[in-house]
């Protein structure tokens, strides 16, 4: 019950034992039709262009910014944790021309924020922010900046890596460009690859680039060579295939729960944790209003050493939850109720491991 | 018995089905120890800078040469299949001066090529060829190619992709600065991560980079602060936890093994499939000298659609065989004998099936 990676539920662990076949086996090239039609119902979008990673999220997001921005081009990086300052930092790797609008850990980002900082630079090519961020619990408005950012004539780069599947994405209806999760949040693989979906917009300006991605492997245009439907598939790399099974089985559940039910399930969850967290004497960070059901920050009590209890949730109980990052190091714990570990039991589990814990 | 992934081991398959633990839980982290240490034996080195890279083969290649060149870097590599040819466009994307020693497609990289082309560019830094080209079959002498390059002051680059645990490979008696290799060759685990190791020359050059590393998820300087055995492990990326236990499974049963008797294996089950292509009248296309055991490239003869004789054995034996790439495309088969597929029972069917499908 940390932050990621979640608990695998056994039909997932199942499926990745399954006997490795060829990348190129007309079973697997099946298999990937199916990964990619199931990608799109849990986007909610209809992106030709969709299609998992052979790596982990930190890498969907260079990917998202390496094939979308070339250098020199201006982009706006909204900063309200540690993922946003990751991509800042792909930005300043890649050439581009960072402009940050920051806002405080635990609050959401500032659509006003970020339009004034497109009306002071209304050169911007691309906007970036995410979605869930997984260093404070914070939901932050996609649909809303994305229409500040799309006024502005920008595409919008959106990390979603703990969002999607645990609360409320609309890919197309929120004109999201370039969304990318990962597999061991809400999805509830095992950690080590990511999902992505470029709109017919960002595919275009892939198209017309005037250089070459930096990166061979994240090379979208390669990499669509191997993933696309039409015609022959060729090689790019060997598409991690055991991890694809579990991406599928993983994808299948959510669609036999429906959206909206794993949606609602993670709200559920969340309250009778907070409910039994709070009648512990324990404060939630981050305000109800736009708070992440899947990722909980709650303030360590003053006089209590933080890591003692995690190690105590460990060794007694075989439980682990997630210590804080950045400025709230030391201060806050976070309790992940993503995907298959958002189950009652698991929050009885941890209400009550945290109540002998703090005795 | 395809070019790989090969067939991947009961014992590696129920490892990577173990449930999913956090990627800094102390149990992942002495997994992560285990993992290094029994990388170095594989290797066969002392290097302390020695990790898996959470994404293929492919991935790996692009951190050897984004960590150790510069733009502006001259870099030569060598090419003789489509390997070489990808490591040339990571140097020409990266902003290096690429200086290219080519060799006919089924041959070996020549060193004495290699020598004249240190000679007329005296001012190279890096030098990069394939060890096991899987695209032909063809193993080339590291130890010769590593102390020319070393003799020009440069750092080597070698890609042991399908060698490592197939064919004799020795990074630190043969001067190797930087090798590495995937996890879905010879090693027999599921494909997805990548393994690396630096010499103490390689790591140097690193830390004394001008510029950061273009890329943020491969960055070695980001990815040592959690790899590294002293400290805190600092959170840069989830790791694939189920990968690597199956990648420690693998090693370990590598180890147990023992290096030699694993690279005899590959050469016995080799010759017992030479001898049985043979007697059908199917000949290698790669001298004897320098051939692969693991990987063999096999004429198709006059007359047969390969692609034919490939569907076959899929469909009637369950069987996968490799087809040809770029120059030898449609004119070869690859036949795979890597880890656990180099078996006695996997050699027979596969005479035995190629036999049926040729009457």
């Amino acid at each position: 019950m940390g932050p990621g990676p979640s608990d695998v539920h056994p039909r997932v662990l199942a499926a990745t034992a399954q006997p490795t076949i060829g990348h190129l086996d007309p079973e697997f090239v099946g298999l990937m039709d199916d990964i990619k039609s199931l990608m799109r119902y849990a986007f909610q979008t209809s992106n030709s262009l969709t299609l998992p990673l052979s790596a982990p999220g930190s890498a969907a997001m260079e990917a998202a910014f390496a094939n979308l921005i070339e250098p020199g081009d201006k982009v706006v990086v909204c900063i309200n944790g540690v993922f946003g300052n990751r991509m800042a930092e792909n930005v300043r790797r890649m050439g581009g021309e960072l402009v940050t609008v920051e806002d405080d850990w635990g609050t959401q980002v500032d659509p006003q924020k970020l339009k004034e900082a497109l009306q002071q630079h209304p050169d911007t090519k691309v906007v970036g922010f995410v979605h869930a961020e997984t260093s404070t619990g914070v939901c932050s408005d996609v649909k809303t900046l994305c229409a500040v950012a799309k006024e502005a004539g920008c595409l919008t780069i959106v990390d979603s890596v703990t969002g999607l599947g645990g609360v409320e994405l609309r890919v197309d209806d929120w004109q999201v460009d370039v969304a990318y999760s990962g597999s061991q949040k809400c999805l509830s693989c095992p950690p080590g690859i990511s999902l992505i979906t470029y709109s017919d917009a960002a595919a275009a300006r892939v198209k017309a680039r005037n250089s070459a991605v930096q990166s061979w492997f994240l090379d979208l245009s390669l990499l669509m060579a191997y993933w696309d439907g039409d015609g022959a598939r060729t090689y790019h790399h060997t598409a991690p295939v055991n991890a694809m099974y579990g991406l599928h089985e993983a994808l299948l559940m959510l669609h036999e729960e429906g959206l909206e039910h794993a949606w609602q399930r993670h709200r559920d969850m969340h309250n009778l944790l907070a409910d039994g967290l709070g009648e512990l004497g324990l404060n939630m960070v981050v305000d109800a209003s736009y708070r992440l059901p899947q990722l909980n920050v709650v303030a360590a009590p003053d006089g209590i050493n933080e890591a003692d209890v995690r190690k105590h949730l460990l060794s007694h109980y075989n439980l682990e939850i997630g210590a804080g990052l950045g400025v709230f190091a030391g201060k806050v714990w976070r309790i992940g109720l993503m995907g298959y570990a958002a189950r009652k039991e698991n929050v009885l589990l941890c209400v009550n491991a945290l109540a002998s814990a703090l005795k």
